[in-house]
């Protein structure tokens, strides 16, 4: 049984081999994937994007720990989501937010039942101490409704979605900057117009291309990417470092 | 047979790749676990700490290769320590000076044998060509002494332990920083008065807080971390930056 | 089956887990080693060199999926090289010239059919829509043959050779900077007279060492490395950083 990990935890300290050793304890035929430990640190918003982006890739059954968690050891619930064909593990502070927009049907359970938990549970690492244990036990075969009542009021963010503000203007915002450099925006394909601009950090982007290569050095261009999403993109360059911008930067798309 | 590293490798050369290729070349069924490869390039404290932190989160029979080796090529040693329920390969540096704290009986073997090595040892990585092999072999069954003598003269680093400097005063120090500017002293619970401030890097901090949500944004606290050691924080911030200190920083405990 | 991935994608980003993903999906039991994702973004040469310097020391059979892929999407060709001991999955661009230069028998496929791809091919991340897939269905039993047509007129760029300049004089180069600030040269053994000199960024380094241990503190020296080519070391600090220098950057050899 595949358990895909997802967090803020950083690859320097020991927090990720925690986990995968608390899982492994308890199924030590588990099979661990890390998807990634590098969401900016308390950033639910990436975590979140980040794994809508990837989690219809795994194979069914795949049970994801998401941890972004800036309210451990608070009141703040933790939760086990059943989906039609993932589960996923994580505190219920919105980090599903995505998830909950995907699927059609899904589960919520509110994890209570200590049994499943580390003898000890710390107050400021549940990853090891709750939803590691969780994830272990789930892919042991333990029943989802083993682990907590069922809940309705779980935390669901409204997902940045972009807005009307004119009869030709949609203010949008950018989501994620990945690796490249390239911005990933809230756009998809049925927010836009037929033909339309962006102005976003004071430069005006038109042009529309259907992949990375061919622009010339440095040339901003649009672009849809691998997650349905508009990106801008900059050939053989970063965009965020041409632009100068961040994530949650607005953006203004134009009808031409 | 579960296999963990933790390194000062780094993840952006061919390290890691190549230890655990020559891994699997002679056991392809190893199960391999990475802790860390970002301690601090050579920093043997910092690695000595993070693997007394979440070792015994793993099973039992859990080989742990542990490298940090200024000294690759000369005649520091290399061995093999058969403790209760794991086993650790490293260098002879000090790297396991906590496991040696931790663990009531262990044996200690110097690794010389040189059928388990790679046929060719480099003299600048012994990480892929005798710490890797002997991993592998040792998870295929090889009996820990068929590796070398036992030994009784191994480094073991006094671990920094705080010190009573006068009636209502102890000397500490930050032994670690975590990927959150979390600090992580020499503090355990024993070693401190009830009641008690920490002078830091010219600040006084007596917030005691139990997890770390609640605080005010920026307040620094004090907190029980998963590790048992005193930490210092500041809710959703970095207390490293806060306070801009580094590992090793002298802090003062006061009695109040 | 042992798949080992070899990317500038990073792991911050959700591409490495949407790769092992679409593996996993095809191949439940493939079993997936991360080499490095962090080659300098689109530095294809420096992926070239990271894949010599460790696929030998994989098992046979091993699978290596290389990506720098800055053409993605345009009309570069993507394709499958089957050597004695090895495969490689890769965009045609390059990326595998230091494993034509090493293996003497190997046969180059073109990717071309689409049934071994993702069901929907996007223009912009062939990682997770036809390396991986391609990487799964490998594993799982298909002949290199049935992806697609053989094909002689693969990209094999002129790996960087050392040059004589003068009777007493060799022009070499930067072709990687480590972890710790070691710069690997292309130079061999083969390639140098029996004492010599190298003068780089501006000094001249005369001390052949065979080990990192012994030199003092910041003083730099020459070391064959584990990789066969010379390297330029300082002990316990960067020669990066000491000298100022970078990957490309220009060294001359002097006959002593």
């Amino acid at each position: 049984m595949l358990i895909a990990l997802l967090t803020d935890f950083g690859t320097q300290d020991y927090f990720v081999g925690a986990m995968k050793g608390a899982i492994l304890s308890i199924n030590e035929r588990a099979q661990i994937v890390d998807i990634t430990h590098e969401i900016r640190a308390q950033n639910i918003n990436s975590a979140s994007f980040t794994l809508r982006a990837c989690y219809k890739d795994f194979p069914e059954k795949t049970i994801f720990v998401v941890i972004v968690d800036p309210g451990v050891g608070s009141e703040r619930r933790a939760i086990l989501v059943e989906a039609t064909n993932y589960y996923f593990v994580a505190p219920d502070n919105g980090l599903l937010s995505f998830v909950f927009d995907e699927e059609k049907n899904f589960k919520v359970y509110e994890l209570t039942h200590e049994k499943f938990f580390a003898q000890t549970v710390s107050r400021t690492f549940h990853g090891r101490d709750i939803f590691a244990p969780v994830a272990a036990h789930l892919s042991n075969g333990v029943s989802p409704d083993e682990f907590g009542a069922e809940i309705e009021d779980y935390i669901r963010l409204k997902t940045a979605a972009p807005r009307e503000i004119s009869k030709d203007r949609i203010e949008a915002e950018i989501i994620h900057i990945d690796r490249f450099g390239n911005l990933i925006t809230n756009l998809k394909p049925p927010d836009l117009p037929e033909k339309f601009a962006l102005e976003i950090g004071g430069s005006t982007i038109n042009r529309l291309q259907t992949f990375f290569a061919g622009a010339d050095g440095g040339e901003l261009f649009m672009i849809f990417g691998s997650t349905d999403f508009l990106e801008v993109a900059a050939f053989q360059n970063s965009a965020a470092k041409q632009l100068d911008v961040q994530v949650g930067q607005q953006i203004v798309v134009t009808k031409l």
